[in-house]
Formats: structure tokens, C-alpha cells, sequence
């Protein structure tokens, strides 16, 4: 009740401070028999890691993952799966200066509020740092569900914009995750200029769900798309959701909307209708700006780290209300 | 589980099909001792119900609040509240042509995937007057935060736009709860030609929260703002959630943002710092077009009576943070 | 999160003072396409009410279930199942002594404690009155599981005793639900004796699960034992729980236990084994004493009405538990 | 869902094999700024542990708590509290001969059929040693209601038994923690034989709570005899709950019950009075019986390890209904 556990069938716990000696997750509720690998969960958390370019941030963590439970002889047991990742770099130090900071846009003076006590160092349990676990958790969540595709790329970085549904999806996306992998170089050059400035940028990121399957969703308060919604919106940086035509159904006739089902966004009367489900999700520029921002450590853009992570909390949602619904099934 | 459930500590769960015999809902977790007032209540229900003039649906409803428990000799007793709201107009000759008819944008094909078997009358449990039961959990929310204002508002209606953020909330908003009552004769002649035509349009609600207490939101997965887009995006027509600069900060930079706090919307780090918090939701537009929308009971703009619905939707999810948040005080 | 919610998958929230407007439950959970019978849900409601017999109050209550939701041309539609029963017999003069009158092991003073405020006409929410929408609930729950028997009956009242387990369960239990029928004639000359002294008894309840799935119940903490426990204990007067061998085992060798599997009672490590379970309930005599006794709505025993109580609350167990498994099987 | 989650708003998850590499719990729900005593919990989680003396299994498992989140400078943050231990005496050899081999009152069987798969080594998830996290949750419940006293003890072992209400709490339970602690010598001896037979004993374990605010439980389904039955119920060896007068109340009359408040154990109408509230709990005999039994790790009676975990698990219920009554209190 304190608001780290999210999904009823699927369900995550998660827990850890950024500099604390732990991060992690407890799953409750992966089926048994699923086949675990561990280079795949590694493959999505390195997704998230930062210091694969110059556009973003430098700083090394080693993200790796351990699991404590739940797996055995590389298959689900059914029971909790616990996995840590240990904060390995924690320069504490770099902090101390933060204790009596309070930084607009960042969770310091709330956390005081609510709590009357903080873990001052590098924001704690609102660092950004606390989504590895939700990416550990979206890569049990893929097993659930492993023929749906959920293709989530940036359509928007600052000035960069392209369509925010893709066809013929790529392989590979590319070192920033943006829908158009040739303009990497461009990007690459914006941020480093972006960082040079102490800025930062926001932006966009959608979400093209293909093979979903139909029927996900449940009346009243638990339809598909309020659930997509909460669990994007609890990433930190996130500000805005739509699905389908979404936002621009405020100018549009009901004539106009009935042409082509696709302004639905794959989901009627809160359930999914099995066409591509289609989210598009507003980011913050990241909050730290001026001479901070010019230190090593810091993002000029969230966007590209987020992918995998916006990626991972719909394919808990999608796994969570599989569950649900198969409970149910005739 | 089956998504009709809403709330942890301030809950409600809802129940009843458009066309059965009543609509309800039952609160578990009101505290004891509030002052209970049927006309107050009845009054908030009448703000949702149709037929106030000739631009919104003339079908006449009596949605006439019933209590059948939790309340005695005008006190809450701190037990669960149940209030059931008959149908008394069903018609359901009308609606005998839709057994084996799907209405696109409708939970109809849906609800048949679902379940195998749907009331067909009617949208049955999909219908908006599902929302009904919300408005009455709304009141009773008022009571647990009698100070905390939720301005809510139509910012825009077809080609009709005002401000997202109105500084002195006028007492009455007219007929349409636009947030510009002096265009309410213009939107009536605009909703009356789009009737005429079988049309209909969507928009934007707006919603500004003074007075909210500092602290409320929980870290990771209930940020106040991810609970606040899931319980607006449960209202069936309700297809984009934003706050604060929202969907503008893909366009603008850190240091742009960071120059004014409001870009924030009254929530940090997921946690509500006592500033407004403002909330923009976009509509789409009704999806009955064509010959069936001409016919009487049918609105070509659902957000004038959607407006209080918002407003019961972020009542309950602010009076829910307030209880979890008293539990952990020191 | 005041406690009137029970259940998970298939969950049933509850209402109502025993002197307010109605009873009632909202079933969330209930998978559509089942055939619904008014006749039977009505004749199970019967079991519970009092009048039978001399032995039993004589207080006449219509508990008429009315179904306000979820039902449609006699199937569940898989939406949330309503149903209330007025209370048309209230006579609330005669309670009005009791407002500033605490009984012992009622919960008059418990709730005044716990709340400020107190519905006092004949004990509110916490009249045995609250136990009709379980029998509700517990009718619905028998269409989930049609083939599982749940043969409850008394096996200790007062001075009269019979075995445990029955192998060839009676089609009629008789008018006091005691396990050996024969024995009607002198119990209720006891309980007529008893009355006429300003007395009361209490005993056991036992109940043998037949054709119980295999697989029911969850490790750690949902346990099926742990559940079912729950589910008994929440009903007022229920003061012990055992299940198999139960108590006995403080007196047993593991070596005498492991001769015969019945000693665990058809759950092994919380998980149901497909064995008979068979469980062992102990209810308090009735709390009301002395002169107040005498008067005609008094029951000198409470068992005989409360064993459809404890068989709906099993009932509504094994369906939870058996939506859950069914979630996760492969 | 898969049932490793415990409480509302003092929630404890756990996980873990107990030939996996580590046990754990994150607790969501924690006050912040509560004094952490890393001693203190090490202290309580010795109490589980064997080898203690030569009547229980000589096994050394090093029960070693490690921090992982939500402590910092020895205050609690109000974020999740992670705490693991390893297990490091896992000798998973001996247990090979298990893996076809289903034990009777063992979940080795429920567990393959419910999954399909199963951690064979010693018991895996169904292990005892899945306790030492419910001891964990102890230790931050207790600093929650710091001057409550929950007393627990053994009241019956084999043919031992003593009083299950203890006026005055020894400081040292002894090494049994038998509630008479100078019988000690005497049940080493019985032990010592038992074992050399390779049989095993069960017995009851007490509680009396002390000091418990009143007002806690909640009506229908929440009760605190009905919560506290659950928690002790999922602990794997007990078979049976009761509280106040309980079992005996089978013979005793509405007169002889009212004579003294003791009878109702500190509850009425579910609800604490703020009497003594004191349980009876059986335990069965370990079920390992035969050569198995003889050999060194097995012990013959499970109780004196039992008691710190009922302890544990008595002092989570009363943590979270506390927090939950004082959300709504005025």
C-alpha cells in the first residue's frame, strides 16, 4: 500500500534506493514451466544501461542481474521470482551536497513532506535507477505472452519527429531508439550540443502492439487502456498518454472517427479487439539543467533509456490481464 | 478482479446494466461520523443527468439516489454505503435491432469476444450510465475533503477553446460547463446543427485541484499522477490524459520548463506538493453517427455530462491518497 | 479496506445494518454463461432463515433476494452480480433500550470504540442479519463448482454429538441440520427447555468436501487451510478452526498421523490433495442471556442457521481458489 | 496471486527455495523513521534457528539478514525494506533421492500437481525455511506497535503441558520455550528418546497479547480472530486456531460464558477490546517419521522453532489492522 506493487495476477514488487546496496523485484505470479535465459534478461536491461554513445550518459553500471528464486534448472517454478541488481557505482560522495537541495522537478521536497526523512543520495527510491526492476519484470512478462510484438521507439526528440506507427518495424532501432534509425548521427550531434548548453529535451515515445490478443480488459475501472495509462504514467518522466488517434480526437467529428477503425487504437469498450494497439506517451526534458547538467553523469534526453522500460510496463499490463482473462475463459 | 472495483482504502465497487432492473455502487471505507445530505448528493447526480436543454440528450432519466445502507440519521456510520439508482425509462423495444448489430467504437464485438453472451440492450454494462454510480462515490469523496476544490471544466468543444487553467472558477458554468459560460448559446445552436447532420464532436475536459494537501501520491507504481490517468481513462470515452505542460513538453526544453514550477502540475516526483494540480483529458467524440444520432436520446457531445463524472473520478482517487497517506503519519 | 470485501478472483463486497433499508452483496468475479435459478438461490436463503421450528426464533423474515445486475435471461453475464434483501420487518422500537446498553460479547461497545457512532437497532452490522449476503454469495459460488459437494452439518450440539465425518451424507439433514437426524425430536425439546430457562449452547460444525479439484490453494500465505480458516472465523460466532486430525495431532505421534492420510484432512502443504477435506468449526453459544432470552426472536442456538453460512463461506473459497489456479495452469 | 503476499498496509512479499540461493521479504508499508536495530533482528531471527541444544536438529544454517533497501543510518525511509538471506548449507546432495519421492503430509505431490514442476531439494518453496522471512516482517512489525506484548509459547508438547495463560511472562522462555521453563531438562530427554525412535510429536502453542489497542479488526470479513487465523494457519504445520475460550465453548452455556469477559479473548465482534487476547494454536508432528528421522537434521518436534514465527506473524496482523484503523480514525 505504500505503491510498489503493481499488477493482481502478474504481480511486481519492487524495492531499492539508487545508492543503496540493492535494487530488485519479486514476481508473483509467472506461470511455471517457462523457459528462463539469462543472456535474454541481460540483453533487455543492457537496453536501458546508459554509456552506449556520447549522446548519453557516461556513467557505468553494471547492471546485472542475480536471481535468488523462482528458477530452477533454467525453468519457472511457478513460485516468487526474486532478482537483485546491485548498485555497484555508488559514489555517494558526489551526493552529500544534495542533502539540504532541493532540485525542481524531482521528487527531494516531496519525499521530505511525505516522509520527514530521505535518502539524499542521488534521489533515492525516486531515481530513475528503481525502473530496472520493471525491466526485469517485463522480461519474465515477454515469456507470458512471447508472440506479441511490442515495437516502442521514440517519434519525437526535441526538432526529430517521425510517424508514430511503423509498419515494417526494424531489427534493430538503432543507438537511440528514435522510429528513424538513419538519423542517429544528427541526434547524436543535437544532444552532445544539448549537454554542452546544460539543457535537456523531451519528448515522445510510441508504443505499436501487434498480436495482442482479443478480449484483454475488463469493464468499468480495469479497462486495457486505463491500465496502459497508469502503468506508463508511473514512470517518473512520463506526462502524457493517448492511444489511438487519441489527442486529436478533440478536432475531430464522430464522422471523421468512424472512417477508420485504427482511430480506436485497437481497443473498444476498454477491451482489446485484437487490431495494433497504439500509445503515444509524452516525456519530460530531464530536470536537471545548468552547470549540473554539464557533468558527466547526467542525460540531456530520458527518451532513449525509457524505450525499454515503457516497453516493459505494457508487457506487464498485457500479461497481467492475460492471466485475468484465462481465469475466467469457458 | 473482474474490474469492478475501484480504490484501496476509500473503494468502491460498481455494478448494474443500462437496461436491468438498477445501477449501484457500494463504498467500503468511508470514514464515520461525515454529514450526510441526500439533496447534496442528488444534486451532483442531476449535474450528470441529460435532458438540461436542447443541445444535450432530452431522454428523461430519473436517476434518483437510493441508500440502503451505511448511513443513519444522516451520519455516515463508518460501514460500507450502498446506494442503488433504479432504471425507470429501459425501452428495451429500442434497442432489440442491436442484439446482432456491433456498433464500431462500442464494447459490443468486444464484449461478445469477452464473455460469450452480452446484454445487448442498450450497451448493457458498457453504457455510460454505468457513470452514474461514480458520481455518487464522488459525493461521499467530497465529504473526506471538504476543502479540496476540483474545478472542472470543458477547455474545449468542437471549434469552441478557452484557457486550461481558470484563475476565479465562477460559481455557475452555465449549461455546458464550458469554461466560458458566455459561449453557451453559441454551443447550443453549434449542437443543434451537428444533431441535425447526425454528427458529433469530442474535446477537451480540464480539471484544476486547489487545496490539495502535500504529500499525497506513493512512490514507484501509485504516483498520484499514474492513479489520477487511470481513473479518468476508465470513463469510456475518455482517450488522452496530460498534467501540467503535458503533451507541450515534447517541445520545449529543461530550462524552458524549469522556469515555471506550474509546468509540473502540483506533482513531483509522483507526490502532490500543494501547488494547483491541473489535469487536461481529451474526448472523443460520441460514436452513435449517422441516421441512429438523430434520433432523440442520443447526445452528439458527451463531455457537458461527463464533466461532473471527472470530477467524481478525481474526488475519490484524491480522498483514497488522503486515507493512505493518514495511515503512515507520524 | 474496511473489511467487506472477500475473495479475489471470484470477490463479493457486502452491505447493510440489520435494521436498515437492505442486505445485500455485489458479486465481481462470477463467470458468465452459468444458468441461474431463482428458485434454487431463494431455497438456499430458506436454510438460513429462522422459524422452522420451535426451537429455533420465531422471528419472521422475508429474506426475498432481488437481483438488481449481472443477470440476463436467467445466464450470468460475467458483470458484477447485485442482489439486496429488504428488511421488512424491522421493529426498531424494540431495540431502542439497547442504545445505551453494551452486550457482552457483542460488539455494542467495540464499535462505539472503534467508530464514535453506532447504528444500534439490533446490532447494525454486526447483526448475524450481515450473513444473508454470504449465503448470496455462496449460491453463486456452487455454480462455479457444481460437482463439488460441501456436506455441512452439525456434529456437537450441546449434549448431542455424532461423528465428523458422514460417509453416505442424507439428502435431508432434517430440521436442525444435526448429522443424525433421529435425533430432531430431542433436540428440540433441549432447545425449548433451554429457551424457557434464559439459556444458550453452542457446539461444532463439520464439513466434508467431496470431489474437491486437485491443486486448490496457494504456498506461503494463501494456503487453502489458511483461507478456508479465514472464511469460517469470519463469521461472528465461530471461535476455533481445525481441519483433518485438527486439535487431535497435540496428542499424536508423527508415526500415528502417517498411518492414515485422512489425519490431514485432504490438504497437503496448504494444497488440496483431491481427498475428502474435512474441517471442524466450534461456535460460542448465542451472547444474549438471561431474561432478554426468553423473548420469542432469541435463538437458545445459533448452529442450526449457520451451517448454510458456513457451507456458502467454503464454497466461496474453493471457487476463488479454483479461478485462481485456472489462471495459471498451462 | 500465487499467494506470497501478506497484509494490506504492513504488506510483506516473500520469496525464496530453501535450496535456492537465498530466502527473502520486501515489506511495502513500513512508517518512516522508525530506529532500526540490526542486533535486535538478528536476535529475533536466532530464535528460529536450530541447534540450539541437542533435542532439536543439529543443522547450522547461518541465518544472516542482509539490508538491501529502505534502511538508511538506521532509520526506516518509508520505501520497501528488502532484507535476504543466503543459504549456505544448501547440501543439495542428500536430497536427490527426493526427486521421485513423494513424502505424506509433504507438498512434495500438491506441488507437481498444481505445477508440474517442482524444486526437489528439501522441500523447496513448502520448506520450513521459508519462515525466516515471516521473522523479518516480525521484527519491523514490532517496532510499529512497539509496546504491544505478544507472548508466545509452547502450552503442550507430547505429554508436556502447562497453562495457557500466563500471568507473569518469564523474561527467558528457556531453551523449549516451553511456557513452564523448569521442565526443560526433562524434555530434552523425551526429545532425545523421541528422535533415537525416529518418531515426532506435535503439540500447541499459546498466545497472549498484551497491551493491544483497541479497535482493531474490521467487520464482515476482516475480523481480527478471522486475520489472525489466516496468519497462523499458513504457517505448514498448524492445524488448528483458537481463541478465548474457544474449543471448550462446544460445552459450555451462554450463562457459564458470560461470567467471565475472558472467554472472548480480547475480540468481540471481531474487533479488539483491549482485554488480553490469547490463541491456542496446534501444531501436528513433523512428518518425517522413520530412518529418515534418526538422521541428524530432523527435528522431532517442530514447536520450539514454531514460536518466534507465530510470534512473527501475530505481530504483522497487528501492524497492518493498526495502520488500517488509523487511516479512518477521526
Amino acid at each position: 500500500m505504500r505503491g510498489s506493487i503493481f499488477g493482481k495476477m502478474f504481480s511486481m514488487t519492487t524495492f531499492g534506493e539508487s545508492h543503496g546496496p540493492a535494487l530488485g523485484v519479486v514476481l508473483d505470479g509467472v506461470p511455471s514451466g517457462l523457459d528462463f535465459n539469462l543472456e535474454d534478461l541481460q540483453a533487455m536491461l543492457d537496453k536501458r544501461a546508459p554509456g552506449r554513445s556520447k549522446g548519453v550518459t557516461a556513467r557505468k553500471e553494471a547492471d546485472k542481474a542475480e536471481i535468488l528464486s523462482g528458477v530452477f534448472e533454467n525453468k519457472t517454478l511457478g513460485t516468487p521470482i526474486a532478482v537483485i541488481i546491485r548498485n555497484t557505482n555508488q559514489r555517494s560522495k558526489d551526493y552529500d551536497k544534495l542533502k539540504d537541495n532541493y532540485r525542481p522537478g524531482h521528487a527531494d521536497r516531496t519525499y521530505d513532506l511525505k516522509y520527514g526523512i530521505r535518502d539524499h543520495r542521488g534521489g533515492g527510491r525516486s531515481s530513475g535507477r528503481e525502473t530496472v526492476a520493471r525491466v526485469v519484470a517485463g522480461y519474465f512478462a515477454s515469456l507470458v505472452l512471447p508472440k506479441v510484438k511490442v515495437n516502442t521507439f521514440i517519434s519525437k526528440l526535441g526538432p526529430f519527429e517521425c510517424e508514430n506507427i511503423i509498419k515494417s518495424f526494424p531489427q534493430d532501432l538503432g543507438t537511440y531508439n528514435f522510429g528513424d534509425p538513419s538519423k542517429d548521427q544528427e541526434i547524436e550531434k543535437y544532444l552532445i550540443d544539448l549537454k554542452a548548453k546544460g539543457d535537456s529535451v523531451g519528448g515522445r515515445i510510441s508504443v505499436n502492439i501487434e498480436n495482442c490478443p482479443v478480449g484483454l480488459g475488463e469493464p468499468a475501472f480495469d479497462k486495457l487502456k486505463a491500465d496502459l495509462a497508469k502503468a506508463v504514467l508511473s514512470i517518473g518522466a512520463c506526462v502524457a498518454f493517448s492511444f489511438g488517434a487519441g489527442v486529436k480526437m478533440a478536432d475531430m467529428s464522430g464522422q471523421e472517427v468512424s472512417v477508420d477503425s485504427a482511430n480506436f487504437g485497437g481497443i473498444e469498450g476498454g477491451i482489446s479487439n485484437g487490431e495494433m494497439i497504439n500509445l503515444d506517451l509524452t516525456f519530460k526534458p530531464t530536470s536537471t539543467v545548468g552547470a549540473n547538467a554539464k557533468e558527466g553523469r547526467h542525460d540531456p534526453c530520458i527518451l532513449p533509456r525509457a524505450v525499454v522500460v515503457v516497453e516493459s510496463m505494457v508487457r506487464v499490463v498485457l500479461a497481467d490481464h492475460f492471466l485475468r482473462q484465462k481465469a475466467y475463459e469457458v
